[in-house]
This record gives structure tokens, C-alpha cells and sequence, in this order.
């Protein structure tokens, strides 16, 4: 589709990042912050959002625009059509040692990564994942799986919006050291959150390949930094390893 | 806001009934039968499509569209900003009684309820529930609990498209019999899904009355027509009206 760049809908770009900004906001917002904070017109966020309550896709409440549980029909579409998450599933019920630790699975979206299911380790990290959560992809253990297994042009491309501001101490924006770990990433097999997205907490993710040779999702599993010893990691980063092989059958 | 009904984006709305084909769909489908199926022109289902594309929600597959991971953000946001789910599952694991049986949490998503969540019963029934299921509202036994409770003007446009073609030989299409059906639910307390979605499956359903006076969702109970006898359902209506109480407090 060549034209990709040339035809554009303002009006959907716009709906879109309402719904963004809606969905970051956790709670209604009224049509004068909308336009404030999307630099959007008045009546332009005013026609977008009845129009989006017409569809029974946003809420008009008291406060403002809220979310509708619409949304849900197009996420359940979206996991129903990917068999990814019930062989995730399939897969950790058969447990190849990692059963003992928190094991996600996340998408790479734009510069973030979405989750898309969480199984939960008996002994929680206080961290809870869980389906939908976003995280900057720069800082976690599977967005670095994934983004060290595409092209640097793609990674790059991924990239170019500002970046992330880091979530802890231990976040770093400097985009050449993220190019050098990348190296190691591919070198060692796996990635590694080293506190990224919280202090305390280690994460050990490797990216799952499809056919067509690029990620299609990435695993991890969590762990406190007590717990993360250098060989334990490797431990992990090959077992998860496994388990990607097996999900990249899927 | 008065002007709900004037200035509309028609863009906007192509987007949303776009995103709903390929929810319904589940499978890719290509740009002429997006075109075709939705009576758009094909090239303003091209920008429509390309725009979603370049916001994220959509991927472009070889096969045509498909709805992507970021939908998860929305939905991620409109679950977590109600507590309806966490109070759900709270009430359930201390049990009043329905433990037995697989209990779901739906709204009322114009005439279709969208499934929240489920608990599903250790016995079940073959059916899976799960959130972002939808169904006909009119055939649904948490749908009739909560169309029963809404004004008679609110209930006629919610049914004013076209009435769902029935999904067993125990659904009716007449629209009066269904008034009768709704008085019968206010007297009783509780509406009766009659093997209305899947033959040999009852459900018993009552709506949560939101502070508004207006439902705000609905619970119900799934069980085979061998368990369902008078008495029982009269007793599972009682004790989810109970767990209703305590949700229409949340």
C-alpha cells in the first residue's frame, strides 16, 4: 500500500488520542482539558466525542468523557483472534521450571509493550501485572527482547518519539548505551529490566519469533534482586527460551 | 449538551463501525469487503484504515486489517477505573451461597450486555463465559434484569434497530410479549434466560441499581434445566439480589 503516508483522517487520528488520553487519565475528562491537552479545537473534541458517545463508545458523565466497557469487545476480538495467550497458558501449566516466578507475555506496541497475560507466582512482588498495562518498552525486559531482534532502521523508527522518561533510578535515556545492551541482548539470548520498571525488581525476558522472522511477543519473568543471581538469570533466560520456541509454533 | 444530535464526525463514526466489523469478523478482512459490507467508499475506508494503522490499532496482515494489542489499553482502562469487577470477585470468595455455580458480571452496552467477568463454576456447563463476550440483550437473562429496570421510552430506543434474530428455538422476536416478560421481571425480582442462548442452559440474572436509580450492571447465575426447578431459581434470585446490594453500593 503505497499511499500509507498520503490519505489521512484527521478526525480518527484525533478520536484515537482521545481514547489514549482517556485511557491514561484512569477517570472522565471534561471537553475544555480534552482540548487543552490534546491541542485539539473545542468544537472539533465536541463533534469527535458525541460522536463517539453516538456509538455507545465513550460515556458523557458528570465529570466529563469516560471510557465504555465497548472497548471490551474489540480487546476480546483482538486476544480471541491471537492464540497466544491460551498456549501461553497451555504452555506454563506444563511448567518447565519457571512455575515459582511471575511469567508475563507482552506485544510490542509502537514504543511501548502492552500485556496480554500474567500468571501470577504465589509470592507476589507487589508489583501486579496485569492484561492492558503499558509500559515504555526501553525499560522492560521483554520490550528490550523484542526491540534487540528487529532491524536498527524499525528500532529506530520505533524510537524516534521523545523518550520515555526513565520510572526509577535505574532508567537511562542515553539511546547509544540502549544500541551497545541491544548487542548484548542478542549476544546472551535475553534481556534483562535491571530495576527499570521497579527498583527492587529484576526482569529476565526473551522475545518469541514467528515465522517471518520478526518478535511477535516476548516473556519474562520477574523476580527480586535478591533472587537474581547472574546464574540464575541465565537459569531462567534459557528456560524461557523453551518455552518462547514453543510459543513461536503457535 | 444540547447539541448531542448536530455536529457529528463522520469519520469517526466509520472508524468505530470498521473496529466492530473486524471485532466481528475475529479474522482479518481485507480493504473491498470492509468497503463493501460497511457501504463505505473504498477510499475513505482506505484513510480511515491507514489512520488507524499509523495510531496503532490497527495491523495491516497480508489477508487484509486486524484490530491490534493497543485496544487493550482502552479496555485495560474502562475495567480498571470501575471497582464493579474487584467488588465482584471480592463478594464471591466470600460466598453467599452461588459458589457453586458460574456467576458473571455484565453491562448493558446499548441492546447487547458485554460480559465484565465470570466465575466460572468447577462443574461447567460447556459454555464459556468471558469478558468481552457479547450478547443480545433481549435473550440474556442480566440483559432483561436490566432493560427491566430502565424507563419503557429508554427501553424502545435501545430496541429500536432491528430486533436480534434468536440464537435457539426459545427465543422470541415479539416485542410485546417481551413488556409482559418485563413486568413479570420487576414482580419477581429476577429475569429467566429460558435456554435462550444455548438450549438446556437457565440463567438467572438481577441488575445492580446504581445511586442513580439506573442499572449499572447485572449479575446472573448459570445452571443446566435439569438444576433449574422453581424453588431453585426463586433462591439463586434471592441470594444474587443480595450480592447485588452490596455491589450497588461500590
Amino acid at each position: 500500500m503505497p499511499e500509507r503516508s498520503l490519505r489521512r483522517a484527521p478526525a480518527v487520528e484525533r478520536a484515537a488520542r482521545i481514547l489514549d488520553h482517556l485511557a491514561q487519565a484512569g477517570r472522565p475528562v471534561g471537553l475544555s482539558d480534552l482540548s487543552r491537552d490534546l491541542g485539539v479545537p473545542k468544537s472539533s473534541a465536541l463533534g469527535i466525542c458525541e460522536t463517539l458517545v453516538a456509538c455507545g463508545v465513550l460515556r458523557p458523565e458528570t465529570e466529563g468523557y469516560a471510557l465504555s466497557s465497548h472497548c471490551l469487545r474489540w480487546s476480546a476480538a483482538y486476544l480471541s483472534g491471537t492464540s497466544l495467550v491460551s498456549e501461553f497458558r497451555r504452555i506454563l501449566l506444563s511448567d518447565r521450571g519457571v512455575s515459582a516466578y511471575t511469567v508475563t507475555l507482552s506485544t510490542l506496541d509502537k514504543d511501548h509493550v502492552t500485556y496480554l497475560d500474567c500468571r501470577n507466582s504465589e509470592q507476589p512482588l507487589g508489583f501486579t501485572f496485569r492484561a492492558g498495562l503499558r509500559l515504555p518498552a526501553v525499560y522492560s525486559a521483554t520490550g528490550k527482547a523484542m526491540l534487540a531482534y528487529i532491524s536498527p532502521e524499525e528500532r529506530r523508527r520505533l524510537l524516534s518519539n521523545p523518550w520515555p522518561a526513565p520510572l526509577t533510578p535505574n532508567g537511562s535515556r542515553d539511546a547509544q548505551r540502549f544500541e551497545d545492551e541491544m548487542r548484548l541482548v542478542r549476544a546472551r539470548g535475553y534481556a534483562i529490566d535491571n530495576g527499570e520498571i521497579r527498583e527492587g525488581m529484576i526482569c529476565v525476558g526473551v522475545p518469541v519469533m514467528a515465522s517471518s522472522g520478526q518478535p511477535s511477543a516476548g516473556i519474562a519473568v520477574s523476580l527480586t534482586a535478591a533472587e537474581a543471581t547472574p546464574e540464575r538469570c541465565d537459569e531462567i533466560g534459557a528456560r524461557l527460551s523453551e518455552v518462547a520456541a514453543s510459543l513461536a509454533l503457535v
